[in-house]
């Protein structure tokens, strides 16, 4: 691979968004972007194409679920990730981290990595920032990111800066560990922690920064704490981080997180909303989101979404989503997941083009009304 | 609609296999053809456009479920089955019988129906001849089944004949309710019963061909009884068919038995095993059936079938679908399913051409030659 990952900023908005491009050996990711999560090698319910079809230039794989089940040596010897799901765009994998603290048990912590029993067949596991390198190269992920521990909401203070400082620790291994400093094309992402916590999380940026990394996350939010602390995190975080770089927000969020996020100088997202909602039933629409289970749909002939230009919107009516639904049939999740995932792209788009235009302001103004009769 | 339902019978075999051609308001079906199950105005996991794509012409819809939800009348008001469902080739409904006599409680049969309760909800229905022509009519189906009472497997000679002679007149009833017999351009079809009796299958055909239909169906077989005995009865019966008409062969069956069937001058065909195994792992090939959660496949990067060119095998590998199924991912069904239904329509194109040329008997034998190696 000759192309080697870089970040162009194309433009800063008045507001502080930015507009930018990442470039990877697979392929361009214009930014502000929004990853697909495909858990296990899938994004859930969808076929390749049909993520394809949305719009996503990049997804998110898991490395714990990777790891676990097929493994990343079985999925090595079938030619990587993209070859094993047929995804030929840039594909990011987060480094197991946060689904050992979220999914599996018996979890004991060293300076050298974490213990751990698989939730799927309680096998005893062990995953350190070395393996978990490792781990993401043999999957062929194009951006890896560093292991650290992500710390719940709320947690003492003490705790927050001790677990910090340790995924420092682990940050630099992982860079440490890594194939010739990028010279395989792939990037290495570091994770900022350090919770609600101001101090902490200046620590954690200038420590990561001293490392170098290509591109940063910001790890620990979304974990349980109120929206406002959330909203006041990233009113001062993404800035302590290089303006250089791309800025990566882990694991959010709802469509007003997005463009919040977005107005501090956030480039990428990820979130299992789009695709789990659409699973239970709940569509993102232009004015606000909607749930296909409940009675009033019953005989609507309409679209979820008469602006959107998806496959299930051209197509169709929320009577018969409300059907499939309510038969648990297998298409109506994935009609679902394609209209939740078309949503978050168009939503993207959207800002993307008021950033590059000086307008995000006023975006954002016009996102909010035009939900202000939000029907549920 | 100007266009009237109507068969050509295009070729006979020395065999005795039957090419032919059914003309329908919504597209042409040629024979011998098989009917993917949509069961509830959905072919489970599958989008219309891969039900096409796996060359359908024609699918099948069941009257029972649509009924109960989300009802004909709501169809109805959304503009009918084709466009709540967007499948535009032709349907046909059965006459929601079976399912009353396989899934429902409390039944009760009389001379002028069958009173049930709903499997779904245990509310109190009622279908008798008249309703369930309006029922088919009220979905917009283009191939309507008489209501039949359809005996399992064992029963007694009396009560298969009186149930035969039931079916019978609910079948001049069906005729009798039919708007202006067809000038709305939709087939009514008839269904031959008297279980394994050759004496009650001739009555019955005789019977069926003296109230005239647009087609003949074959019922009561594929209900528990041994295979010898089905193919006994296909031996004779649908011979005393008209020549002339569609001869239709429901609820069947594996690829031998569509084999076996169009050797003795069957044309169409419907059934859920190709969907319903494909959703337990089950695929068929031109080697046999495999199950891709056996452990051989855990790293097998070859397609289900070498030989196959459907969306899946195009694809994916046995490796990749055999890690879907077992992390009961939901494009796992969906990639399954298509694979199976497209080898089902291969099969049926293959035998369509094999009839053209005179060499179904040759056909025959290399179809169960390639399975003499048959992995389960």
């Amino acid at each position: 691979m000759s192309v080697r990952f870089a970040f162009e900023l194309l433009h800063a908005d008045p507001s502080g968004a930015r507009r930018g491009r990442v470039t990877t050996p697979r392929g361009l990711i214009e930014t502000p972007a929004f990853m697909p999560v495909g858990t296990a090698a899938t994004v859930k319910a969808m076929d390749p194409e049909d993520v394809r079809a949305t719009g996503a230039a990049i997804l998110l794989a898991n490395t714990y679920h990777l790891f676990l089940r097929p493994g990343h040596e079985t999925v090595a010897r079938l030619g990587g990730l993209h070859a094993f799901m047929r995804w030929d765009g840039p594909i990011l994998t987060d480094s197991g981290g946060y689904q050992v603290f979220s999914l599996s048990s018996l979890r004991k912590i060293t300076e050298e990595g974490v213990a751990f029993r698989s939730h799927l067949d309680g096998s005893a596991r062990f995953l350190s920032p070395e393996i978990a390198i490792r781990v993401q190269e043999r999957l062929d992920a194009d951006i890896l990111m560093q292991l650290d521990e992500c710390p719940p909401y709320p947690a003492e203070r003490d705790y927050l800066a001790r677990s910090m400082e340790l995924s420092l620790r682990w940050g630099a291994r992982c860079k440490s560990a890594r194939f010739a400093d990028g010279e395989d094309g792939r990037a290495l992402f570091g994770i900022m922690q350090g919770g609600m916590d101001p101090d902490l999380r200046r620590v954690s940026a200038a420590g990561l920064i001293d490392i170098g990394f290509d591109g940063y996350a910001l790890g620990g939010l979304s974990v349980g704490e109120p929206k406002p602390l959330m909203a006041e995190v990233l009113s001062y975080a993404p800035a302590l981080l290089p303006r250089d770089k791309p800025r990566y927000l882990m694991g959010v969020g709802k469509p007003e997180d997005l463009v919040m996020a977005v107005g501090h100088g956030v480039d990428m997202f990820d979130c299992v909303l789009p695709t789990r909602n659409a699973r239970n039933g709940q569509l993102f629409t232009r004015r606000g989101a909607i749930n296909v289970k409940t009675a009033r749909f019953r005989e609507d002939p309409l679209p979820p979404d008469p602006q959107c230009g998806c496959a299930t919107c051209r197509r169709f009516s929320l009577a018969y989503l409300h059907h499939l639904f309510r038969s648990r049939e297998i298409l109506g999740y994935r009609l679902m997941t394609i209209h939740n995932l078309h949503y978050y792209q168009d939503l993207m788009a959207d800002m993307r083009q008021a950033i590059a235009q000086d307008r995000f302001a006023a975006f954002r103004q016009e996102f909010h009304a035009a939900r202000d009769g939000e029907p549920m």
